[in-house]
């Protein structure tokens, strides 16, 4: 078998001619921002009204399902609508206390946004409303700011004016396609800061169990603990003895549901069992005064404008706009992860920026028509998923439901006593302490359990934008860690085939004498060329003492760059480095397999050059023969034998053909 | 051919036993923080005694070069040392004048420090001295906060202190392996900031040449121009034309270096040359009277105690602090860079985190002898190189020349004129102005021109922290957005044999019919589990799609993860959700090759379980095999025709026995 025969055998790598700049931005724009390539569904259409109308639909969404609408499908959503409606009131008036907001501003907010999203979202199960990680951040982010006390009237207008940048902010992200953004929101991010926000509102609930008037403004433990402890005189037992009782028959009808899922609505009206029956007792035995707290006055009629209520004065501005920003965040979190999941179960899929256009509308217009932050919660989505809503229609049977409340119901709420309020606070955060997952984490990954554990210990002790940042902190410090050291291995001939696998891993792989293989890990950048090329001269130094203990050279390096599909300027100057390093030494250096994006940089560099485009291979198999002959070459030279049998190159490739005639 | 024969030759993936949480912890650890494994030289020792010699020789390098010096490579470094110390007496003097202080300031600082760094450093051929860049730092630094005219004792404590701080941080990164810090800065970085300051500290020497005395205290381009115009009467023609004379000079010596490299000697005693000639000139011609300003008095004697002057008083300690760290990083990344490249040439090892304890001690050193930031400077050191220097004796050789000139010629100095140091600081600055590589950059990778630009353009137009950390910055986010969308492409057949390659990159490769192969990015991480997720998505969509007008099911999804290094809780949960995806619609995953790390936490997580051990492989041509099989059986049971021929997987391996062999 002579070179030249083999040659024909080995593939060729394929050298592309480097793209332009402007191809190659493009194409990373794209990938970067348009990952799912939204538009390529109007591509194919060629007649401009069609296209035009298919445009309107994608963006629209309710041109595209409302033709479709028939009276069986609304059968469904109409029962859907009615029972998260049931759910909303109390949800509601609950969250707006928790935001320090009047409670009328917690149904107003369950009014104007369910109606924006049916005509913008794509989700057909996401239930919108109010949320309380973010009402509480929203109030603990302004209060800093601004008293409630002193003056609720400006208080009120900030909430507004945060909305609107919220609304703003989260509009933008879907338009810039920034939806890149959210994902830096790990897993183990959300489980936390859920986790930690969840037993602080619990914590805040003690307020409203104890009947206490005098509260703290803070949300950590110590600050909670405190307030609740040094007013022990203050406690009411009546107040408590309520919200014990409330408490248990929550957690029971949603222990019900765990047993018997078709029975979700008992659960889902619970809350609203609570509020009426609730109410009528206060109302009763004059709760007022035996230390049980109500909600108080609640005017009827709808939604007021808010627009000119709005305040973009200098001196809020900057608060106005980080707690619009983080809450905007945090909400989108929620409602598009929230969207996806329902999306997957029911097998269609969901445009990620697009739902944000659509939530930035939503709390856009909810800012000026007197709603604060909504988003989709989670606990209403999956009643609404569960009572076998369809279509986006059950958020708009909320909506009217919601309406006709305010019209004419809103006044019998205001019996509503705050201990319930707590309790049904309390039963719904239980849900949200996942401490079986908390412990799968620290049991799968140790460094995801301390991202976990920051955000949820950052929450409960300092404040919840501490924990958040904290969590998110340690994620993208693991993320650089993993670009600094992005892991090499020394590979090895798995016997008995042609693979080569990672000597560690696989300890019957065996090294071939004389050719040192290593597989890099990707990307190759500034941030790890220094580790890189530290780690191959040490494994250039230990294959130098085992092959010349046996009485051999080391003459080849092959490093894989099948997984490196970037490589930066950093990167490229270490490879002409490490070349010159091995040069001196008499070792040649072979490329196997690189990938167009880093082949192209290295063309333009003129690495490829200066290690010869004979040295780049398509597998390392085919490089470990050229290698193996040019060895056997040197040593014929030195011992005049013929050269020993190598691979044949043909038996690797036979019948191979009919993987593709199948 | 049946299953059972089929299976007996395919490779069996190796399943680890997972590795307890320390083990894989320690291995962390250690590949993060000691990747070079720096005590494995110990580990063969087993006499204590020696051991203790051989660690002790480890952390005090001269204990291990001192013993086998000889007469013969004195010789060298003796005329190494006297070159670098006549190039040490202007540009200490010349940096000192950058950083505000006393002329005397800079020669004390080429006493002590190189003394120490010969103990402790392990370079033979770092010539350590005063840094430009670093100097003009400190100066805008500390300049913020105090003004050199109204308290130039408390100004001359503060640099001492940060001295004393740079110290401190260096030892303290050595000691706790913290290089990686240092590999932040990327080559980029280093250019644009390089260039920037040098732009910047040009600009500054206008001020010399023009013989100007008032003069601005900040950076920027904008106030340098200012300044200067600003006074067009107090320019002094003498002053410049000397000034321009000397540079010219000084470039011509350059230049006939870069001609004849055997004459490098010229260029480094040419500073020296214009030192003298200025100073004897102006004494001749009363040059203070002409408006060529002087450096004025210099005391005789070597660096005083500056024990007693650190000041660590509260008010001034976040300055000083910041200024020590950011100069300190600084001038490790140019000291330790500069180190490798000549242990590169000569062919010996460097380890980074003992050269950052060697910096520290000579700069906690310095701060107590009166010196300031001393590292080991790219001019210096290459003429250094270029002399012949054998070991750190030329470091000591530089040292005494230094005290001896303290102790006997300083004050022949004090006529230097100003503006022959403003010559000697300029042609120093122009080739640190590398315009060629920057063009190489532009050419190779835009993202590495604008992370250089930004360096450059934040340096010259706002400031030089500003410069950096914006380079630093926009080089964080390339980091973060190659995790964020980690590269995962469609792999086909190369024809007529057993490989699988990306399809874009090889058009020629064809696809396997009713199987999607797909190679995955390295890591899969939180930042882009949605993207991927997304991703595989829109490729069994586009499959589909395909497959169906071909009357053919897609029934088998392949995930190469040979390339993925590193999984997180986030990527797993994808990992579930995308399987929990495609059983949905009758597809089967198989995995090809996971790595160690990953498999262990996809073993842990019971994700295996729910494919099956048995849909696990160590190659895609054995994982296509399975799955044709497979496809075959089913199509058996509709057509009840035999299977189609697949390939021997016998004659895949045949005589790949020799390769070990050999």
């Amino acid at each position: 078998m002579t070179g030249s025969s083999e040659t024909d055998v080995i593939q060729k790598v394929n050298f592309p001619r480097p793209r332009s700049f402007f191809t190659s931005f493009k194409s990373d724009l794209k990938e970067t921002f348009f990952p799912d390539d939204p538009f390529r569904q109007f591509k194919s259409e060629t007649n401009p009204l069609n296209r035009t109308k298919e445009v309107l639909q994608y963006f629209i969404t309710i041109l595209e399902w409302l033709p479709k609408y028939n009276l069986r499908l609304f059968r469904y959503d109409l029962l859907a609508g009615i029972t998260i409606a049931s759910l909303a009131i109390p949800q509601g008036i609950s969250y707006a206390k928790l935001a320090n907001l009047p409670p009328i501003i917690g149904l107003y907010s369950s009014f104007v946004p369910p109606l924006i999203y049916a005509i913008f979202g794509s989700s057909k199960d996401l239930a919108v409303g109010t949320v309380a990680a973010a009402s509480l951040l929203l109030a603990s982010t302004l209060g800093d700011k601004v008293s409630i006390k002193d003056d609720p009237a400006l208080y009120l207008r900030l909430i507004y004016t945060s909305t609107f940048f919220t609304g703003i902010f989260q509009a933008a992200l879907g338009i810039f396609r920034l939806g890149i953004l959210v994902d830096f929101l790990s897993h183990s991010t959300i489980i936390g800061f859920m986790g930690g926000t969840a037993t602080i509102i619990i914590l805040q609930q003690l307020k409203g169990v104890f009947g206490l008037m005098q509260f703290t403004h803070k949300t950590d433990l110590f600050s909670v603990m405190h307030s609740v402890f040094s007013q022990t005189k203050e406690w009411r037992w009546e107040s408590a003895v309520i919200g014990i009782c409330f408490l248990i028959f929550l957690l029971f009808t949603k222990r019900l549901m765990e047993k018997k899922p078709n029975l979700f609505w008992v659960s889902a009206v619970a809350p609203m069992v609570v509020v009426v029956v609730g109410g009528v007792f206060a109302y009763v035995v004059h709760g007022e005064n035996h230390g049980i707290q109500i909600v108080g006055h609640l005017n009827k009629g709808i939604n007021p404008s808010s627009l000119t209520k709005l305040n973009f004065e200098s001196k809020y501005l900057p608060v106005t706009i980080k707690a619009g920003i983080i809450t905007g965040i945090l909400a989108l979190a929620e409602g598009v992860a929230i969207g996806r999941s329902f999306a997957v179960m029911k097998n269609y899929q969901i445009d990620g920026n697009k739902e944000m256009i659509a939530f930035g509308i939503m709390n856009l217009v909810g800012s000026f028509t007197s709603c604060y932050l909504t988003t989709g919660p989670f606990s209403k989505s999956a009643v609404n998923y569960n009572a076998g809503c369809k279509t986006q229609m059950s958020n708009v049977v909320m909506s009217v439901c919601m309406m006709l409340t305010l019209l004419l119901l809103a006044p019998l709420f205001s019996y509503t006593p705050l201990v319930g309020l707590s309790a049904i606070i309390i039963s719904a955060m239980l849900g949200l302490i996942k401490y079986k997952e908390i412990y799968f984490l620290f049991k799968v990954d140790k460094f995801d359990f301390c991202v976990c554990m920051a955000a949820f210990l950052g929450v409960v002790l300092v404040s919840m934008d501490v924990g958040l940042m904290l969590s998110v902190g340690f994620s993208i410090m693991r993320a650089l860690l993993y670009v600094a050291r992005p892991g090499s291995s020394k590979l090895g001939n798995i016997p008995n085939s042609t693979m080569f696998r990672d000597v560690e891993q696989y300890p019957n792989a065996t090294e071939v004498l004389g050719i040192l293989i290593i597989q890099l890990g990707s990307p190759i950048y500034f941030a790890n060329s220094a580790y890189i090329k530290e780690k191959i001269t040490r494994w250039i130094e230990d294959e130098l003492d085992t092959t010349n203990s046996k009485g051999c050279d080391l003459e080849h390096l092959i490093l894989d760059f099948g997984g490196v599909i970037s490589i930066d300027m950093t990167g490229i100057e270490m490879l002409f480095e490490m070349q010159r390093n091995t040069a001196k030494r008499g070792i040649k250096v072979a490329l196997v397999n690189p990938r167009i994006p880093v082949l192209e940089k290295l063309m333009i560099s003129n690495f490829i050059e200066s290690i010869g485009k004979e040295s780049v291979f398509l597998s390392i198999e085919e490089a470990v023969e050229a290698s193996r002959f040019m060895l056997n070459q040197s040593k014929d030279n030195i011992n005049n034998t013929g050269p020993s049998t190598t691979v044949e190159s043909n038996s690797i490739v036979t019948g191979d053909t009919d993987i593709q005639t199948i």
